[in-house]
């Protein structure tokens, strides 16, 4: 048989095909921090037919594919390794068509969120899609995370915004479904299966986009609050009150930690950032103020304002000043947060008792996020995930809520899903891909 | 070997497992029209435990398993078959659990989902899935055909309504997911891929249900239109200025098949059933009407109003009293909806030149469909297919938005789906179902 990686740059180009030092050019690993290695080649397809040649020949050969898009995922998922070869969609990018009839986008799975989002807007819609990282995140990698983000209370996950979907399996093979209707009951759901299944079923290469209309202009708030009951009680309050497009909590340490002290006459118990669409959000306050719910709230008056409060939630500066921090990301029933919170940072201190835990999250859907800090041990990170799934298994949660498997909580995916669950997976990954040659060795 | 029907007679008990004269004594045949022949016995398992051990029995048997739910089915899915048993649900029912903080139900898959929505009505939720056979269709069955219904414009379909599922697979093994939070990425989607088999891939036990707050009161109207250009105009008004919670078309023919002749001073081009909820609806009307949207309106001023409404869009009376009538359920484009509409019929007069064709649908989720009765070539049922789903390929749709493939759709599956789509569901079928079990030469 001929070499793999000359067939490769054969068929791809010098421009589609890095190999030796040009690899490690560009970057090549993800936000994770997990551990990985240079591959045998960056393959850069421009085209589907590209992604399906290149695959095939990667078959053919039983060589393993690790899928790329902007990098950005915190599950070590896109991390390369030394044996195989990544395959990156940034040259196959852009906005195919805005059907504005049908109210739905096809992109391509390179596009950059932040690129498809300002087409959308330029043509009267929102996308629903939006988190942190949308700068350099694509369209492929929030397909294949099932990435939530900021907007998921009102517009749900991606899943919820993906109409049809296009992808090559490990093969070669192409399954074109770009459908633009909302309803298809046609054979099994292969759109989500492939959705959130992180480059190990699919190399996903377009997708329909649900677009919404324009909201009406938003209102921001952060409210400051003495207990966790009172944050259950606000949010059922806004529920039923206003058109809530967030909801975002944050525990006292993480407030301080990313910059808000000051923000408030004394750090809070809780601080919570509500965005409302349209009107209602000041009634809201005062309501809750004179309920007793919130001590204090700043209303943003200016869209500077705004990007401040956010910038406190997204806190970019304590990921930048920390190092060695460690990430977790669950579902748990809402009104048990702060008992998982409480009890997790209990037993962190016992682990080092120097540990710091930030607690924040989407509690409007159900999902907290921390960030871990362990000085005195490093590399106990084995343990931490041990007590904080341990947990979360005990109270019904998922041990990731939008970040995904990847490396990272591959050895963890039993706190969430049974041996029989993981068994009927694996009978799947083989189906579609009988050679594992797609990301082989992430997720299950 | 042993007799399988005697291993499940004694697994099951005499109540459990029905052969012999038994079966044919209740109603094993479902809603569809399509042939079916009694099978060897019918199964009535009380718990997953039974149905696990059944499934296992077969499974060892390589004994074909026909899935029944509440057998409204309309497209052959729960047909029994000589060769093997029927196993139906109805005796695993019942609302388990309401959890309000988390705002979910625990539903068994017998349940009748008009018993589901009481219990979650009196508990002050809106359990947000409906539709005409709500009175007999079961929560398997629903999930197993990711049934729509009449409330999708506003509340998505039974996929977007189920948190957590559990299943039994053909080999007897549960899967058990019973999720009560909204956002879980852990590994593959395997809630989404049962939802919608058919009855082919397992057979579902359990679900946790999202509930909805009870929605504000909302009001009904009928509406008289001269073109569907006007029908799409005041489906973009309605959106953008109420909180629509159905939308559904009639087309002449059928307005006055089923009973709307003398609503209005003529039967119009076309009618519309909106109902909105909240506020709203007058002034909408108004301003329809100053638009030249609608010749004429009638609101309804009653519960009995309303239902008579309701009565003409679901025509019950015209299903009773025509006989060979064929149905379509198929999406489009809703811009094109009228060009397929008219396309169609001509096509079928040409066909059989008595043909009466009556079109109406969930327009406001692009889902249309239609009765068609050929007087004289009451066996060109075939023919009639190749008519639509020619057109359905054609403009983009699919040929099943909403009641599945079944039997009756099977061969032309390949008008939706593409042979390495197929080649895929085959891949994945053998995968969960190695024998083929399961709803044998259903789907796919
Ligand atoms: C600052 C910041 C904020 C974030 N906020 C959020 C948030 O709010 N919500 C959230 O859910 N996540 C969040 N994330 C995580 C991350 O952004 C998402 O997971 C995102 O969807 C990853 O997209 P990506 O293109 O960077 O994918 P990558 O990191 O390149 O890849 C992620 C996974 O998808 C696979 N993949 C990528 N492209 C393809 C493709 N075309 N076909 C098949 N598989 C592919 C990879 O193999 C890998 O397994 C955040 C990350 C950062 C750094
Ligand atoms: C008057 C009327 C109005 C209707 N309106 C609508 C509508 O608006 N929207 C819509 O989508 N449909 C509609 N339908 C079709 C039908 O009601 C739905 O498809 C419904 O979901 C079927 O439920 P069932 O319990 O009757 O299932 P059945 O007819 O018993 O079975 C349907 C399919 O599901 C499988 N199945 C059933 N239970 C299980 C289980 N527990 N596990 C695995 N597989 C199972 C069967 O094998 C079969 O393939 C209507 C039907 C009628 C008669």
């Amino acid at each position: 048989m001929t070499d793999p990686i000359r067939e490769l740059e054969d068929v791809l180009g010098p421009q589609g095909c890095l190999t030796g030092s040009r690899v490690t050019e560009t970057r090549i690993w993800d936000a994770s921090g997990a551990p990985w290695q240079p591959p045998l080649a960056l393959l850069r397809p421009a085209s589907v037919a590209e992604v399906s040649a290149a695959l095939a020949i990667c078959h053919r050969h039983g060589l393993p594919v690790v899928p790329q898009g902007g990098l950005t995922g915190l599950a070590g998922g896109a991390m390369p390794c030394a044996e195989g070869v990544a395959l990156s969609l940034s040259r196959f990018a852009g906005v195919e068509e805005i059907d504005a009839d049908a109210g739905v986008m096809v992109v391509r799975a390179g596009t950059v969120l932040a690129t498809a989002q300002k087409a959308a807007g330029d043509a009267g819609f929102l996308l629903p899609i939006d988190l942190g990282a949308r700068g350099s995140c694509q369209i492929g990698g929030i397909v294949s995370t099932n990435a939530g983000g900021v907007r998921v209370i009102r517009q749900g996950t991606t899943r919820d915004n993906v109409l049809g979907l296009e992808a090559v399996l490990a093969d070669g093979k192409v399954l074109s479904h770009l459908m633009r209707v909302m309803k298809d009951n046609t054979g099994y759901d292969l759109r989500n299966l492939i959705i959130g299944s992180e480059g190990t079923l699919a190399v996903v290469t377009r997708a329909v986009l649900r677009l919404r209309p324009l909201p009406p202009a938003s209102e921001t708030a952060l409210c400051a609050l003495a207990d966790y009951a009172a944050v259950l009680r606000l949010l059922a309050m806004a529920r039923g009150r206003v058109v809530l497009s967030a909801f975002e909590a944050m525990w006292r340490d993480h407030f301080i930690m990313s910059g808000g002290l000051g923000m408030f006459s004394g750090p809070p118990s809780f601080a919570v950032l509500i965005e409302v669409e349209g009107p209602g959000l000041e009634t809201l306050l005062e309501t809750a103020f004179e309920a007793g719910l919130i001590t204090d709230a700043l209303v943003a008056r200016s869209d500077a304002d705004a990007r401040r409060f956010w910038d406190v939630r997204a806190s970019e500066r304590a990921t930048r000043s920390l190092k060695g921090l460690h990430n977790l990301d669950v579902s748990l029933p809402v009104a048990r947060m702060d008992e998982f919170a409480t009890a997790c940072a209990r037993a962190v201190r016992r682990l080092d008792p120097g540990a710091e835990c930030y607690f924040f999250g989407h509690i409007g859907d159900s999902n907290l996020h921390a960030m871990i800090d362990l000085p005195n041990h490093g590399n106990a990170g084995d343990r931490l995930d041990r007590i904080a799934y341990d947990l979360v298994q005990a109270m019904g949660g998922s041990i990731s809520a939008e970040h995904g498997i990847g490396t990272l909580k591959r050895s963890w995916l039993n706190h969430s899903r049974s041996a029989d669950e993981i068994a009927a997976m694996r009978a799947i990954k083989s189906a579609l891909d009988p050679k594992g040659i797609l990301n082989a060795g992430k997720v299950i």
